[in-house]
């Protein structure tokens, strides 16, 4: 049914942002968000909420921070939720299940199936405790330098909602090639044209052909030229030979 | 060999800015950057650089901002690479090869292997011009809600930089580009030889150009040819336009 279509389901999914700092994160978090068709924000015990400087962050998105729910905690915030996947940057020694963001997003949007969704962010200089991790059902990582693997808040959120936009779409994008692409036979008419001619004008030797032929075909295969730009190439060196032609009489 | 790996192609990778507005945004970019371990920063003329806003949302990644180099023009910037990929949310009806990033990324890494590779991100209001585009190979697009596509620039930085590590990192890849891919340099050297020929053979009617330009560039950037493909296809036009002065004589 199209009420259940997985594009769908990203109304189910809920970013949750835990003791957030600072409220341009909050600001841009949501425009993330809405960047991606998300739209059901928590915040769990903001330090600044409402605030001017999420509002001027969020760009077009007040839309997402006007309906944003506030919580005093993590369980409140999440207990209508079917499945809780934290972010977190550190590796535990014990924890949940640990995924890297790209397999949680078709996980989550399968959960979706069945109510809300939350992804947790935690506090941006301490990220998550243990408790609020092990309220939650999967630990979600996004892939990083390891050296270097502490995210701003709001761009872990854009990650997330990124690619949970992609598992929600996957296979909905066109190629973006509208026009008649060049037949084998077109581009075997090119082929012959382009020898006839380096032949004819001494840029080719019959008698020690290389690979000319082997590397147009190569050039050619990797450019899936349109039918008109076939056109075009045949139609510049039909210039050129005429104009020869012109001025050899 | 170890210096081939994918991963370490990241290190080819070029993040160019073309007309920053916000410093703020450089800084989160040059973050963004860095934890995905990409380090090498272009910027065409930034409204301000280098600014105290820029380090603070650098956070740790000031030697990124420090490294970074500053360009008058677009085509500077770019002119040594194998590769330009440009982003822009706006569909143009007429313009480069357009990708979803989660496809230009592996491509893009792919190219790496021939020498640098640019993402070019316009300015924060007005995105890039028509020409920038077209100076680039390849249009890459964040899939987003349609009603709702324009990303934070850092943001947009934040995913293009995530899918490249993804890419990089998931397992071998080669290839099958041993030869020297043709620089930007080189491509547009062979559009300006291209189009002198069509106006000098009356193929192209100087005061009727139609698109002709924009196909040639469209098809070269698909084929993202080698370097010696480029010396054929203009040794051939010079052989034609000898032969031609030679019969006409």
């Amino acid at each position: 049914m199209d009420e259940d279509l997985p594009a769908n389901r990203l109304s189910s999914i809920r970013i949750v942002l835990v003791r957030t700092s600072h409220p341009g994160n909050i600001g841009s978090a949501a425009r993330a968000m809405k960047n991606m068709g998300i739209r059901s924000l928590a915040l769990v015990a903001p330090k600044r909420f409402p605030d001017p400087e999420a509002e001027a962050l969020a760009s077009g998105a007040d839309d997402v921070l006007a309906a944003a729910r506030v919580f005093d905690t993590l369980p409140e915030a999440i207990g209508d939720c079917v499945a809780a996947y934290a972010l977190s940057a550190r590796m535990r020694e014990w924890g949940p299940e640990n995924l890297a963001v790209r397999e949680a997003a078709p996980a989550a949007l399968s959960d979706a199936s069945g109510g809300p969704v939350a992804f947790v962010f935690g506090n941006e200089a301490s990220g998550l405790t243990n408790d609020e991790l092990l309220a939650c059902q999967c630990h979600v990582r996004i892939p990083t330098d390891p050296a270097w693997s502490s995210l701003n808040l709001s761009q872990a959120v854009q990650v997330v909602a990124y690619e949970l936009r992609m598992a929600a779409t996957a296979g909905a994008m066109s190629s973006g090639r509208p026009e008649p692409l060049a037949t084998v036979a077109d581009l075997e008419a090119l082929y012959a044209h382009l020898e006839q001619v380096s032949m004819e004008s001494g840029f080719l030797d019959p008698a020690n052909p290389g690979r000319l032929r082997d590397r147009w075909r190569r050039l050619f295969a990797r450019a899936r030229p349109e039918r008109e730009e076939v056109n075009i190439i045949r139609g510049l060196i039909r210039a050129l030979l005429k104009r020869r032609d012109a001025s050899g009489e």
